[in-house]
């Protein structure tokens, strides 16, 4: 054994399912992104600040005075009543109507798409995904031996054709699929919302398949043009789990959100939950309820909603003011991301490195695609962010990426090609299977 | 589709792992076991009313105001650093010294269970538990389709003679055996607790064999007699997964535990973590932060000490005074729970619903056995918790007990069988795969 070396005795006895698991090379370069200096346009970190701190001392103070034996107790497998009751509030303006049974509570949303992975998916099962993805879900499909199938998306989102497509390809090679994963509003990472008529294309497609539709919606609250999409769940019970989370809406290191089941997949969820955690936390769940109802969250959630479309019109300003013809953004009406593509001959990830090295941060597009021909198409992919600098910032951090960009084409000219990076391709993998929590 | 019914048309579509849940009939039992008028030796709360809920809001409104920002958003996958420096203190007592680096911060030391078994754990594959073991652990074996072998204790818990035997029988059965699974300090349910040199013995045992030793040790600080047992991760770093939890020590209901594993373990954890719930809540890891920062802590885990030690004598008086001859039962030393053991001839599980009837309630023993053979070894054993009702509760409880039991040994001498009761044997795997939050 050489020095320095590290034999892991328990190598061989590790689960399949963990041979998978392998920490990236990607998370030394963001640490260094973490840096004050660096803008990073790379994190999914909501900008929690814009909360009402003392008003949130206050509630939780009160909360712990006056219930603090059941705050700090054991509660229910499935979450707490009363904040499951107030769950209907929160999703009605997304036309959700539903019964607080139909509800489980869990440790963020990313714990209930564990869940709904664990009740449904045996290894070998396809998982049907947006191209691209949103990388958290990746890694629980892949933490399952999932295999993932990527269908296209255009301007309105998911494509129902393509996706019909899909599902009568993945039958004929003798897969069987066990959901359609999808985030219709304000697409992560790539910044599309679909519109109503594809949304029931979408569901049209699932329910002639016989297809359960897995509806993440993180970001449904969080328009900029005065509209809430209606969910596809609000039109369609038994055939969709939809998930929601408080973690953009009010704060996301409570972890808590939820899922809406229909009953029998519910019952499965909940057990599944109690063998992985037990219970979800009463406390951050009561914290969640008592804030809901002596707070004006909506009020802080059209702050939100301000605060973000704000920091969109400046990265949007920013990325015509910087970027070299060739480079193309989706334009979000509302959440967290603008998908970017870079002029051809450019690769995003190899170009990470120099752009850390020029003080801006963004995660490459191809941590988004599972499998290596999916990844190769899409290395001229990189995802923004401008949830978490101030508009200020995004605009500087795009004017680094513009000089940074500008000299990878100079490179391009000059010798046909651009340097590999620091990076190689073979971590895009592992950057996909193990999202850093404040990449997600 | 006869009225009442609900077909789930997801049925066929669940993955073979989530077949085995099913909800137990005995949930309802304890729906009614949870009205006031029952007293309630069935539960594992701890008593969190005896914090000081006053200090414990400063705390939290103190946090808040001074590093909400940090305290509401998303963390490392691997749990604050801070919190980890201090759970090094909070080990000290029972020997372990480490590194915050080989700590992973989960939602309670339940998820951490999860984690390792996730990990760890094929279909097929053998873990080795104690005989009863953790009803909660037994659910997250059963979740990842482990095989579970039960070994026999004595009175010094775990016995090393009947673990060799049952490694060397299951490898001889050509068995994959994983780990070994053991609570050495306090055993829920058993009220036993090994000594040094048996948990030498046991060490030695998966040394020889080269199986990795998955110690769970939620009860350790809580001793009667002034010591504190040493752990076994004390003498041995790399062979053991150490699970510590600040349920018992501060509250259940913030749902924040831990893991200390060896280096590539520990990396496989805190990857499978992000997978999970991306992060552990850093508004709970905060909060416990802050309370071992600046609360008497060590004197809180006394005053809880103190409250168990005199019911656990109220408890230990009571069988004293009301069991009939042929009851045995264990006397711990430490943590929440004895296991008693009936006269021959009666069942615990079919006496149940007339105990309820009585107003008295406990979980039968079989709930903490895998298999039919186990199960029907041990209808006469039943577990009693002493760490939520009040002393003089207690005792009326165990009273209430007494009848219930000597009704049964009359219904016994006169008709040489007991009437079977409303809850059905072929529920018991139900049971042990589904511990409700406060059963576990």
């Amino acid at each position: 054994m050489s020095p320095g070396t590290r034999l892991d005795p328990w190598f061989t006895s590790y689960a399949q399912r963990a041979h998978g698991l392998a920490a990236s090379e990607i998370r030394a370069l963001f640490a260094v992104a973490s840096r004050p200096e660096v803008v990073s346009l790379a994190g999914g970190m909501p900008f929690v600040s814009a909360l009402d701190l003392d008003a949130m001392s206050e509630t939780v103070a009160r909360l712990l005075r006056e219930r603090g034996a059941t705050a700090l107790q054991y509660g229910s497998g499935q979450g707490d009543e009363r904040l499951r009751e107030q769950i209907l509030d929160v999703m009605a303006p997304v036309g959700i109507s539903a019964h607080p049974d139909d509800i489980v509570v869990t440790t963020g949303s990313q714990m209930a798409l564990d869940l709904v992975v664990r009740t449904f998916c045996d290894p070998g099962d396809v998982v049907l995904v947006e191209s691209p993805s949103y990388v958290g879900a990746l890694g629980v499909f892949r933490s399952y031996e999932c295999r993932v199938v990527h269908v296209a998306m255009d301007d309105q989102g998911l494509s129902a054709v393509a996706l019909t497509e899909a599902i009568a390809q993945v039958r004929a090679d003798g897969g069987r699929i066990k959901m359609i994963y999808t985030i219709p509003s304000y697409h992560n990472p790539a910044g599309l919302t679909q519109g109503q008529q594809r949304r029931h294309e979408v569901l049209e497609v699932a329910r002639t398949h016989g297809i359960l539709l897995l509806e993440d919606d993180p970001y449904g609250l969080l328009g900029f043009d005065g509209v809430v999409p209606r969910a596809i769940r609000a039109d369609e019970a038994e055939g969709v789990v939809y998930l929601g989370s408080f973690s953009k809406t009010i704060a996301s290191g409570l972890r808590v959100g939820w899922a809406v089941a229909p009953h029998g997949v519910r019952e499965k969820l909940v057990l599944a939950a109690e063998a992985a955690v037990l219970c979800p936390s009463n406390y951050a769940q009561l914290t969640v309820s008592e804030y809901l109802a002596t707070n004006p969250w909506m009020d802080q959630i059209a702050t939100f909603r301000e605060l973000y479309r704000e920091r969109r019109d400046a990265l949007l300003e920013a990325l015509g003011d910087h970027m070299p013809p060739g480079t193309t953004w989706t334009e979000p009406t509302g959440g967290f991301y603008s998908w970017v593509t870079l002029p051809e001959g450019l690769d995003a990830r190899a170009m990470l490195p120099r752009a850390v090295a020029a003080l801006v941060a963004y995660v490459p597009g191809t941590g988004f695609y599972v499998g290596d021909a999916e990844q190769e198409a899409n290395r001229r992919s990189l995802r923004l962010s401008y949830c978490y600098p101030t508009p200020e910032r995004i605009q500087e951090g795009v004017r680094r990426l513009g000089n940074v960009i500008d000299d990878e084409l100079g490179l391009l000219a000059t010798f046909g090609q651009t340097p590999p990076g620091a990076v190689r391709a073979h971590n895009d993998e592992a950057l996909m299977t193990t999202p850093a929590p404040d990449l997600a």
